[in-house]
């Protein structure tokens, strides 16, 4: 597909409807579909356009070149150009459990998830008939004498070497560090089992069951350095009753997990999610 | 609030959200919110403003015509302009059952409802004590040896009399004529208790727990000359188990129909809803 | 309705259901509905039996006094009788805002809560309105000089006086003392304005949009000394979007609120729950 | 697991639960779960029964013939006897998308659904690589020449060959005949794409699309000779909105297909799945 996706944001003001729209009229870009939002509390805008570049008479970087002069004339601060042909190169980390790999290695098999899979990481062996079955390298990068430290390296190195674009923590168990965060911010979407900021941090479908919720849920977010804080992308929950014990929470929690870990891959990788802050703005595509 | 909202369709083009945006700008219209769809099916554009007026220079009839002529330019074929400080008079029409009625009117009463009831209208006399609980005049207007085009008559001169804009069914019991859903064509709310277009017609609930179904709903449409085949506004379902009886049925389904109705009776008072054929455009506020 | 709900606690062991189960048979009192469950974490048994009193040849202290007897022989040692032909009494506590207690009064008045309502308190003198049209006492028990030991004593004289069962807190803005926590155990139900534990305490909704989470919910648990700790007897949520702002969050929770607070207060004068530690037991009635 | 599951469906009577728990009790079958539901419209009785069979002094089917000596005794009509340990043998029918398929692999894979898979059948050769991946023969049976009965002539002959208990009609997109649904009668859970009895037959997305409803479904149901007639044992639906086309409600509607279809095929390997007439008693583990 010959087309771009537009991510904007600038301080809110008059017109900029108006004069990004022009930008694109005027420049023969059409518009295959626009959203925006503004966010009255904070004076922000936020502005997604994907549109045709079957009739770009420029290259890519003249057209990127020119849009950036526009926006500095204009004021827009910050913005990103992503081009729908360009298909983004995923990682995905994984411990023991197989659910949510399961998921997204299916979803993207089907031709809903616009990635390609070059490899799969894991601090245990556990998962490799998965990958096996997928034909997707399997490496597995241990913490050995408790030296975190040696580890991630390792792996920093296995996702540079393969030009990874996005890396997905499907029920990876450890947490990551501050620099490997920061060296991918905004790059890493974590699942969290709870539905956040309820059951931060360890064990959540034991103190679930304990607290005695009537509901349970997960929540995919950009991970960060602060562990369970980054911004949230997706939620979602599952009602339970007294019936259900830690272990049948977990069960249960697993088709959730896997639902919104997808959805949340999904919306990024379609370019749908801009960051605000401990916020996200999802568009739709 | 000096506010207007637009409301916009056309057929799609290159270059409309350009043409469109700038004409709110060149007229020093500040856009406080803008939502569009483009329907690449049928190739319909549909967008919806609303803008602050009160740097309005001109009357808000020379505003319409300069929209008018503009729109005439440049092709678009239909459009609406409504004034967020015109507060739309609302009659509601009940038969027996009061949930939705209660619904309504305690919405109203705490502000959450953008408009006036001026009149409560039924077949019965039983709602009156609500009526009157809320100092709403209640016309009781039967059915008289099955002659319902006079009481249709007396009806309809009642909402005249009243100027009302909008007329909500609220559990209201009567199929309305032809003639009477053209008169107020698009200005008619309907709530039927069932998952449309599942159970359409009469005892839905009774239907539901003989099919066994696992949920139950309620639909939210424009009443037109074909009985529950109205565009519809909002759905909403929850589920059920095979302990419920079809009196449990009802008794949750209470639930569901008012919180239905009243979401869709709001979208349309904040003027958020396009209807193109039989399906609704219900864009955010 | 000449019925009794028995709600039965045990330590689990076999035969239990089989003993209970001969009692009523023998007894001549026929079982309408009965649900049981076993908590095989805790070795816990729940069992509620709504039976049919019409058949009944004693009074209903002798059955009382037959079925203790029989408890303590199997070793049953906490059980209730409830009968249905008795009505609850039920005080409402507000503070300003309407949409809780309309919601109660409503259902009441429709028949769908199983209680009389004698009266209504209030810190404030706002809500009198809505409560004149439902003719119900409205008491305003202002806390004066910051001095909530002499309020409190004064609503616990209102409650002593109209004998009432159960204390329905609809989004009564003051958190009751320890006292009265205690006095009232298990007869007082809170709504929290979040999906607890998440939020608890006090501005939930501007610390979810804060926090940017992708639901909002409500929290319907009874009233302990530990503030939101209380066992919780619903809970519900809704989806809501970056759109939306913590004003719009707020608008959007009171459905979610008078719901949950509604149903949770539906099933405990169905004498529907028991209460075992910091979980509910909710069983079908 | 040596445990038994007792399915027991009876004319409703005073005295069934005190008779039928005495059995248990006196027999040493320890119950570890029981549920039981009065259908009061239909004076029904049905209960699920969960016993631990290691204290069990007889053979399985000493114990089978005393029940059914002691139902025959005490007026109980029809129940079943099942095993936890004897694991189902469960078919799955696939035309061309895989969807249902990995959903079904996957859950078994992880041990989350009861059953062995010893084959898979499709009228197309398209999946073969999914049932490759998981080591499932793979049959393809191709309707030829439009012989639809010489078809499933050999589909019933694999069916037969190798044991199968369940068929799941993975979205199979052939009507089975009256006699192979008479044959496997209760025993072939379908998955319709559509919240039934809403878009029966075929085309479903487009329809919904066209019909402009807010949200759509999927049924999983029994199948029988009248097309998505069926008992249904388990429905699920999504939010969507006006910007959904009837791609992108496929799209959706696959996640909703496949959890729908994946809890019915576990409820119904649990045993706990009663069937009367045309509703299901869908009883908790």
């Amino acid at each position: 597909m010959k087309q771009a996706v537009f991510l904007i944001q600038a301080s809110d003001r008059t017109g900029l409807l108006s004069q990004l729209s022009g930008f694109f009229f005027e420049s023969n870009l059409n518009i295959l579909h626009c959203t925006q939002y503004s966010d009255e509390l904070e004076h922000l805008y936020f502005m997604r356009v994907r549109v045709d570049l079957t009739t770009l008479q420029t290259t890519r970087r003249e057209m990127y070149d020119t849009f950036a002069e526009f926006c500095n004339l204009i004021g827009v601060n910050k913005f990103k150009v992503r081009y729908m042909d360009e298909i983004p190169r995923m990682a995905i980390m994984v411990s023991k459990t197989s659910h949510c790999l399961y998921d997204l290695l299916m979803h993207q098999q089907d031709g809903d998830l616009r990635c390609e899979i070059p490899l799969i990481i894991s601090n245990h062996p556990d998962l490799e008939a998965v990958a096996d079955k997928f034909r997707i390298p399997y490496y597995c990068v241990p913490i050995i004498n408790n030296d975190k430290a040696t580890q991630e390296a390792q792996i920093i190195e296995l996702l540079e070497r393969h030009h990874i674009d996005l890396v997905v923590m499907a029920r990876y168990m450890q947490v990551l560090s501050d620099d490997f965060c920061k060296r991918y911010e905004h790059k890493i979407i974590n699942i969290h089992h709870a539905f956040l900021p309820a059951f931060q941090g360890g064990n959540p479908y034991y103190r679930a069951w304990q607290r005695g919720v009537k509901m349970i849920g997960a929540t995919a977010h950009y991970a960060t350095a602060d562990l369970d804080e980054g911004p949230i992308i997706e939620q979602d929950v599952e009602r339970v009753s007294h019936e259900d014990t830690p272990e049948s929470l977990k069960q249960l929690g697993k088709d959730i997990e896997r639902r919104v870990l997808t959805r949340a891959v999904k919306a990024h990788l379609n370019h749908c999610v801009i960051i605000s802050g401990r916020r996200t703005i999802v568009l739709s595509n």
